[in-house]
This record gives structure tokens, sequence and C-alpha cells, in this order.
């Protein structure tokens, strides 16, 4: 068991899983303590039409923050923040950041940059700035597609502009590890992609999703380094239907598996040692391939065991879900959803992440090597 | 897996582990869905002397509640409520029982009255006749001996004493299932005490604690049935000092272990036979040994499963107390602790529960039969 403790800062919904319901869990399962603050007390997520109840206030935050310090309680090594609603409550958790920063040079922080997905906000703006100062306290972000563009204020729409993103996180922002999961497989990309990352051939482009690792060593740059990072990536099928809280899930699994140390054993990004994963010892996790050992980083190692778990979840929650009554799945529709709210809600309830039914997987019980979806390296990603 | 869900609804704590922290995760672990409310959101318990947050208010109780129904997702077929720091809270909580409990007329809801220990109060007293009027939709109480007094207004010296509060619970308020947990064993009880039901002789009273589950059959009084209820008992060995959240872990133990069901083939209480639990079967927790199984009934059953886990956790929280630094864990002492606030708080820290470290008790892997505190049947209780 890691003797490690991490701080967990997002959503709270009453029933269904996500934001801290889909990360808290997941985290204890793995062996890690874990302090749980709530940012909202809601009955379920926005995605059901209606929902009750309140958002933490920064004063509120605040005296929790005050409280656990003056009882020595900020122990935590790890930082994990997610959805948080405005701008006043982002400072609250910024200070806080800030203060777990100074006491602990090691903190590990990961940071996921919840603000909207598919060209639609889903905060206020007025936290985007704030996140945008919030980027050098962190050690891993996650964010999607559409973040990274509203934090880079780069349009991505080809390989040029895709590396121009990465390098603003990365240099200007100086975030040592970034994981964009979810990136449509638009025919730019798979253009670039090298062979051994392309999905598939008999598969079609809609059906898959791309994610992408890409990670500095950590110490700055590095002149004796050609490239800003080491980029790793894989393409992961893509199930039918939108769920929700799949994000959360995955960002606190790629904090999960996140070991850095072993690497700082080396200075350079490329000569990165893959590291040896307590957790996964423990619960019998598999240690990659000989042939990978050598390729993968602490955060491709981190994001390949994510995917995989994160994609197994949603496996099992498609299929509980298939086995449901039809009126209980039927399928999205604007015209009939706002008909019959009923219609929507059933739909939304049988698509809740099976991590109850699944925590045989989280924990990473009866995972071969060969089950994991290794992320290969892109070595000519900024060749590109 | 057991398709059920429970709803829970129980105070938050950012650090540490009592109330939901330490019901919710147990019950996961043991494959239940759980719909979680907060009724405060508080940064630690109590005990450390000084805590930040809020508690939730009827109304933001009621916002939930009325959202949950609104969406078809009051779908929990198990309630457990806990720590509910007001009456007017309590009335919400009440409503949404009723609610539950018309809905789903087969609901088991397990109510521990959580208003104080060892004489003092820790609730508003206005709660306590909303409890008493509670009292009646419960299947299962899980009330300490003060908590028993309170409810019945019996002050419990001896075995007549403790007779009439537990008429008083099963006869007045019809509740079906009392778990009376951490009895001090004083004189008149242990001279009351059948051989079987005895610590062993080696060791002195203050070294153990009792614990008493008494069920009638669950549907009113039984005119074949000699006495009122069928009682069970067993003493646990006590370890030194106090450690907060052990009576929510007990209660959430016994609830994810009953198993109705199978009793209800028989109408009799005495006639019950062994609860086979779908839960044990899964993680491999062993069922009664033969000599024992005519003599279990289901609550019984739970509470001896239950017993066993919340000691072994207790164990390994101990273990771990001890093996702090030595200013970690200075004993109490209310002059010292008084000029020096940190002094009880770093030793509050080092007894939170090891749940995390302690899951695979929980989950009851590894745990035979032999192991298992398996409760005696008092025969004479009501005749004592």
């Amino acid at each position: 068991m890691p003797h490690e403790r991490i701080l967990s800062i997002q959503s709270h919904v009453v029933f269904g899983y996500v934001g801290g319901k889909a990360a808290v869990f997941p985290l204890q399962c793995l062996g890690y303590n874990v302090d749980v603050i709530n940012t909202v007390n809601f009955s379920n997520h926005s995605g059901y039409g209606r929902m009750g109840g309140t958002k933490t206030t920064a004063t509120e935050l605040d005296a929790m923050f005050g409280a656990l310090q003056q009882n020595g309680l900020l122990m935590s090594n790890r930082l994990l923040t997610g959805y948080i609603p405005g701008a006043e409550a982002l400072f609250a958790v910024e200070r806080i950041a800030n203060k777990l920063k100074k006491e602990e040079q090691c903190l590990i922080y990961l940071l996921d940059p919840v603000m909207g997905d598919a060209g639609k906000l889903y905060v206020a703006p007025d936290v985007i700035p704030v996140y945008r100062r919030m980027l050098p306290l962190a050690s891993i972000i996650t964010p999607n597609w559409f973040e990274v563009e509203v934090l880079t204020e780069v349009s991505i729409k080809d390989m040029a502009s895709l590396q121009q993103a990465l390098r603003i996180l990365h240099a200007k922002y100086h975030v040592p590890n970034v994981v964009i999961s979810s990136i449509p497989l638009k025919p730019w990309l798979l253009a670039a992609l090298p062979p051994p990352i392309l999905p598939p051939i008999s598969s079609e482009e809609s059906e898959h999703l791309f994610c992408l690792a890409s990670s500095t060593n950590g110490a700055g740059e590095d002149p004796g380094c050609p490239h800003p990072s080491r980029v790793h990536a894989a393409c992961v099928p893509l199930l039918p239907g939108y769920f929700s809280g799949v994000g959360d899930l995955f960002s606190a699994l790629v904090l999960a598996h996140f070991h850095p140390h072993i690497s700082n054993q080396s200075s350079s990004p490329s000569s990165t040692t893959t590291p040896i994963d307590p957790v996964e010892q423990r619960s019998q996790s598999p240690r990659p391939p000989p042939k990978l050992t050598s390729s993968l980083t602490p955060l491709s190692y981190a994001a390949s065991l994510a995917l995989t778990k994160t994609h197994a979840i949603l496996s099992k929650t498609y299929e509980q879900a298939l086995s449901l009554p039809e009126d209980e799945r039927q399928p999205s529709d604007d015209e009939l959803d706002a008909k019959d709210l009923m219609r929507k809600v059933k739909r939304m309830r049988g698509r809740e992440l099976a991590l109850v039914e699944g925590q045989d997987i989280i924990r990473g019980i009866g995972l071969n090597a060969d089950a994991v979806r290794w992320m290969g390296e892109w070595d000519a990603f900024w060749e590109s």
C-alpha cells in the first residue's frame, strides 16, 4: 500500500458517478487515503436536465481549508482538482494549491481544468484566466480537446497547431505532463499517425478516440533534448452513446498510477526508465513487457493503465445498459426528450458508470500485461 | 453482486473516517451502489476540538430529495441514516423515509439514532421526539447504551430494566431488530450471562465490551412465540483509547450483511434459518459452522460479521497508531490537551480508522468461519 494521501476537490452528486463520486472510490480501492472536498452538493449531474442542491461558496471552502490547516490535517502529498463552478471558489482552491505546494515540494498535482466539452463552456467564463494562472502549479493536466483550445487560445486543426498548443502548455505554462484524452480522429491526425499507433485497418474513423500523453522531464527545458517533450499515443475504440464521469474516472486513474520518482534517477526524459508502481505490484497488475520498458514514461505508463481500466469500466457500463428494458435506453433525440423528461432521465440513469460492479477492474485483479493498452511512442511527433 | 442500492444520509468530513466516510466505502467494497446525502460538510470530526464547514439545511435537503424524486432516482431498496444535527433536518429525512417506505414495501431501513454517548448528548435535544416517531419506520436500529436510555426513558441498571427497554423498542415502537453494541460489562450483566457468551476467564471486566442483538420475527407479536424476541450476544475485547467512527462503520456492516429474505420462509423467529449472503459468497466469506446454522437469525448473522470486521479494522488502526512517533500518540489528558491543542489533534489523527489499508478485511478476503466472532444465542434472556 502506498503511504500516500490525496486531497480531492470536485463536485459531489447524491446519485450516480461523476466528479468525486467517480474518482474517490477508485482511488480508495487503489490504496490511497482521500481527503474529500465537495465543491457542490447536487442530487445528480446536470445531464439529467433537472437537479437540486447547492454550490459550496468560497467562504465555506475557506472555512474548511482553514480548519484543516489549523489542525495540521493538510497532509496530502497529492492533489486532484476537478469541477469548480465559479472563479471565487477557484480562487480558494488556488490558495490551497499554493499552500500545499509550498509545504510539500514534491506535491503531485493533477489539475483537470473542467470547463466544457465539444465547443460549449459549462462553467462561468471568469474561471478561464484563473486556470491559466494555476497551470504552473500542476504536475499533470488532463484537459479535453476543447479545454486545450480554451487554455491556449489555439484552434487545433492540423499538426502545426497541435504542436503549438502543446508547446504553450509546456513552455509558457510550465506544465510537465499533459494528457489529452478523447480526441476525435480527424483525417489530418490519421494521416500523421505512425502505423503502430493507428487503429486497426478494418475500423472507421468515427469508431475510435485518440489519447495523447506529452511529458517533459519536469525540470524545465533540457538543452540536451532536441524536442520540447516525449509524446505517446493510443487509439481506443469508441462506445456508442454519451457517458458522464468518464473524464473524472480517467483523471483519477492517471493520478493513481503516476509514479514519478523512478524517472528522477535520470536527468533526461529520453533515458527515463519505467516506473515501478507499488500499487500495481500489490494488486498484481502487470509490468510492461520488456520491449516497452525503456520507451514508457511515468506519464504514459499511468495513462496506459488509466485508458485500459476506463475503457473496461465503460464496456461493462455499456453492457449493463444494453440489458435494461427498451424504454430505459431510448437513444438521444432532442425533440422526444423535450416532450418527455423521463425519457432522458431513464437513459442517463442506465448509463451511470458501473464502478461498484467493476471494482475488480479498478483494482487490476487479473489484468495481464497483454491486456493493457500500452501507449506507443510517437518518436517523430515534433518533426511531423 | 447484489443488485441492491443504499441511500445513505449522514455527515461528511473532508479528513478522516466518521459518518458517511466510515460507511460508504465499505458498502461499495461489498458491492452496493450507494446514494450519498451529506447532512454536514465539515473539515473533520468534532473530537479534534476545531472544525470548519456547514450543516446542510432542511431546505437544501428537501431540494435534493425533491430533485431525486422528480428524476425517478429514489431507487434504493435500503436506507441508512446516521448523524443528523437538528430537528428540522431530521424532519426532512423522516419525510424521505416515509416516501421510500411507501414506494418500497420491503425497504430495509437501518436507523442509527446518533444522539450522544456516555451520558452526553451531541445533537440538539429536539431530535429526540422525532427519532421516537421514526422508530416504527426502521427495520434495524443500532443505538448505543446511552441512546437506548434516551429513547426508552429507562435507566438500565439490571436485567429487568434491560428487558424493559428492549420490550419498549420492540413492542411500543415496533422495531423488529435491535443491536446494542459497546455495552460496558457491568457486574450484574456478567452475573447474568450464560457461560458460552462470557469472556475468557483470564480477562478482566474492563477489557471487554458486550454486544447484543435482539430480533422479533418482524411480523409483530407472535402468539406462538413465548418471548418478545430472540437474543444473541457476544463479548469483544476492548482496545485501549477512543476511536471515532467505529459505530458508523459497524452500522454500515450490519446493514451490508443483513439478508432477511431467507428467514421469511418461516413464520416464527424460532425456526429462522441462516441467511445465505450473496455478498459473502462472492467475496468468499464464510458460512457459519453447521452447529450454529439453526441458531443464527439474519440479525445475529449480520452483527457477527460486522463485529468481526469492525474489531479487525480497529486492531489494524490500533497497530498503525502504535507505530507512530511518540509525540503523535500522547494519551488523553484534559489539562495537557487544553494547553496544547495540537497534542489532541495528533492523537486523533493517528486514530482515524484504517479503512483503506484494511479494505481486504471489509471485503472478507481470507476470512474463515473459525475467525468470525459468531454471536451466541442467549436462550434464557427473557427468563433471567
